[in-house]
């Protein structure tokens, strides 16, 4: 079996014959079992998943293998559907909840042969950062047991961390994907609004949710990201692809980040990182966009996520408010309960910020961050506000943003690098990555 | 002087100097005064006018003519500033205010040598489709007296009916620059979002509002929109245009709309003109988007509307509540009171009508319906709820939306058909409006 247990590895052994679909499916369960303590599943779909197996060693044999994610075990968070198994989204709502279909993006994968291996924790209904799930157990970061992997994809990102899966589903609202990511040490990749169709997820937001992957490598993510991609007719938010722009060789940086504290540990890593530009041929230049408070914008963001969460959780915070952790409903009330002018107060602040970011990115290949102020804490301590700072504009842009890890902290705690580009510019944005994955390997 | 006062000859009159541009001002300011009982004008700006006049005359003189709008008279609509002059948005708390700067729009015309000959009246706030305005007097329809010009641009449209100005500005929240072109028998152009900065506007909702051109023919409607459009970075809501797709000569029939009850003259109207396509080589196929109601995502659009028109009039809706009339201080209210849930309820269903609208587009040339359900009605008749009906559609997609009159009612009235396009698709869309203005010209 390989050492590295990544997509390229695993696809790399099947094809030529070193382990079979069937032995790779048994090491990652015998993987997920040793870790169970970690809580990185909420359901491992082993009779399913070693019966695709057999059929992906059966597809190779006949030479019928359906490209490079034929017989690679995935997992996918629980609030994407997989046929025939629960999809709780962390919620308690939802708990026997089993949907018929594949969501859109899980078809697309099964399609090319990938195994869906298990249905990973999250946040509960994907509303918070933590993983701390009141419902189905907390989650923990490998990396420290008593730390939280981030969220709200903690599942997906931890599970990938420990080597249990070469890759994994997330969904990110406001940073769900790259906050994880972050804190596990993981690869996280938010692609472009509408590139990933939402169809058979239960999302929080229609306008600021997308799914994407979590992988251990810039090329995993990239071969997850295409295996997941397309348009998707009965998506209405599903869009077809754009044409990307060629690259200038500018970065940029944020000013505006600058009223965020962060963690020293992040800071040098960060200002190590950016040696790397250099290195590569790359200019990198102090960028603003005027009046965007990082911080005042999540919290608009938070207020658009928790207005739309309340309309997809509608009927049961009617009928069965009680399900809900006091947590989750203290949020959809508010959503609820807040006035429409604050809300279309809160979202002129959004699109004011999503418009400066992507006239920036007209001109720059990409904005340059660490992905959050500080590094994965200690279950109990506070949770840090500005977790969301640096990723929430993505999502108000719609543009894709990726972490690679940058090293870790003294208490061996992964820091993340974020880089956000233009929208569809997925390609450039991975090349960008990779160079900086490479120089910042520890 | 030119009989037909079309933006086109005045323009050619001024090139083979049949007459001078003072001469045309004259005309015009003689025509306002002439029609004075249709109240089109909250203020005419006689003085400046004439000083731009012998401006033009003589930068023609010099064979430093700037273009075809170099000497032409424009009407401006209230709600979009002109330096010096007062800028009402047809409301008591704006009484006196005089900005000291041209809206962008304006500015890029005057570049043009346009001459600003007076400022348009409007429904108060815009927020309305009669231009009944209670402050600055009610605007009548040039076509019966005691008709409404439709709004909120009925001082924009009557004046162009009128004859008084060969062209003029409006702004179009959710029809507000179509309505009353159809009512008045102009052509009326709302064109792709951000085409036009909103830079220097007093808009009713940063998301559906577009300033666009009130002109005597679709040549005119091109000639204006070309004088104003263009990028301007301090609007964030500006954007540079795209290339546009060409034609395929397939146009569609909302079957959507057919739940909105018709007048049997606009009925007649539309059948008849469904023929000409056929003679310009055009196919017409009904198309439907799926779960789309006018009627109701008309009063989404109309919740948004009220709750982003709420934060641009905040400090004198708390200041000074008594200078709004009833009927404009009951909307803000509504705006600022209904809750966070509804509002986004109301956007989800208005991005959907609006993603199902673009993806029609991406295979017909325009989408083609009457631009009201009714003509011009009696002040004092109720207000019929459908006016936005059949327009509503195209701020909600950001699509560029053009009426074109075809014909008249029993009682002489104006009927409009409406083209919608694709976004950045304007010129195509033009195109196609000229084919039905030569066919269906009374």
């Amino acid at each position: 079996m390989t050492d590295e247990f990544s997509i390229a590895a695993c696809s790399r052994g099947l094809a030529a014959r070193r382990f079979s679909a069937r032995e790779l499916i048994e090491a990652s369960l015998e993987r997920i079992a040793q870790r169970r303590e970690l809580n990185c599943f909420i359901s491992v779909l082993a009779d399913r998943a070693r019966a695709d197996a057999e059929d992906a060693d059966r597809r190779r044999a006949q030479g019928r293998s359906l490209g490079p994610l034929d017989g690679v075990p995935i997992g996918v968070k629980d609030n994407i559907d997989v046929a025939g198994s629960p999809a709780t989204a962390g919620m308690a709502t939802r708990r026997g909840h089993v949907p018929p279909q594949d969501a859109f993006c899980v078809a697309k994968l099964r399609a090319q042969g990938a195994i869906i291996i298990g249905k990973t924790n999250l946040h509960e209904a994907a509303l918070g950062a933590t993983s701390d799930n009141p419902h189905y157990g907390r989650c923990f970061n490998p990396h420290g047991a008593s730390r939280t992997p981030g969220g709200s994809s903690g599942g997906s990102a931890a599970a990938v961390a420990a080597g249990l899966v070469p890759g994994a589903l997330g969904t990110d609202t406001m940073g769900s994907i790259r906050i994880p990511a972050s804190y596990c040490g993981a690869v996280g990749l938010k692609p472009t609004y509408g590139l990933v169709s939402n169809g058979g997820v239960c999302y929080v937001s229609w306008r600021l949710d997308h799914v994407g992957p979590l992988a251990r490598s810039v090329e995993d993510a990239g071969l997850l990201l295409d295996g997941m991609a397309g348009f998707d007719p009965d998506c209405p938010d599903s869009r077809r692809a754009a044409a990307r722009r060629p690259l200038g060789r500018r970065l940029g940086v944020l000013r505006n980040f600058e009223a965020t504290a962060v963690a020293p540990a992040v800071r040098e890593a960060f200002d190590r990182a950016l040696g790397v530009p250099d290195r590569m041929g790359y200019r990198v230049e102090t960028v603003e966009i005027p009046g965007y408070d990082p911080a005042y914008a999540r919290r608009c963001g938070l207020l658009m996520v928790e207005a739309d969460a309340a309309l997809v959780h509608e009927k049961d915070l009617a009928g069965r408010p009680e399900l809900f952790s006091d947590e989750a409903r203290a949020m959809l009330d508010y959503g609820r309960r807040a006035s429409a002018a604050k809300l279309a107060k809160a979202e002129r602040v959004v699109v004011l910020a999503a418009t400066g970011a992507r006239r920036l990115l007209e001109e720059l290949d990409a904005l340059v961050s660490p992905t959050t102020p500080q590094t994965a804490f200690v279950f109990g301590e506070p949770v840090p506000d500005s977790q969301g700072d640096f990723t929430a504009l993505a999502n108000f842009a719609g543009c894709p943003a990726i972490s690679v890890p940058m090293g870790a902290d003294p208490a061996g705690m992964p820091i993340g690098l974020q880089l956000v580009g233009a929208p569809w510019s997925e390609r450039g944005l991975l090349e960008i990555a990779r160079s900086f994955e490479r120089a910042t390997r520890t």
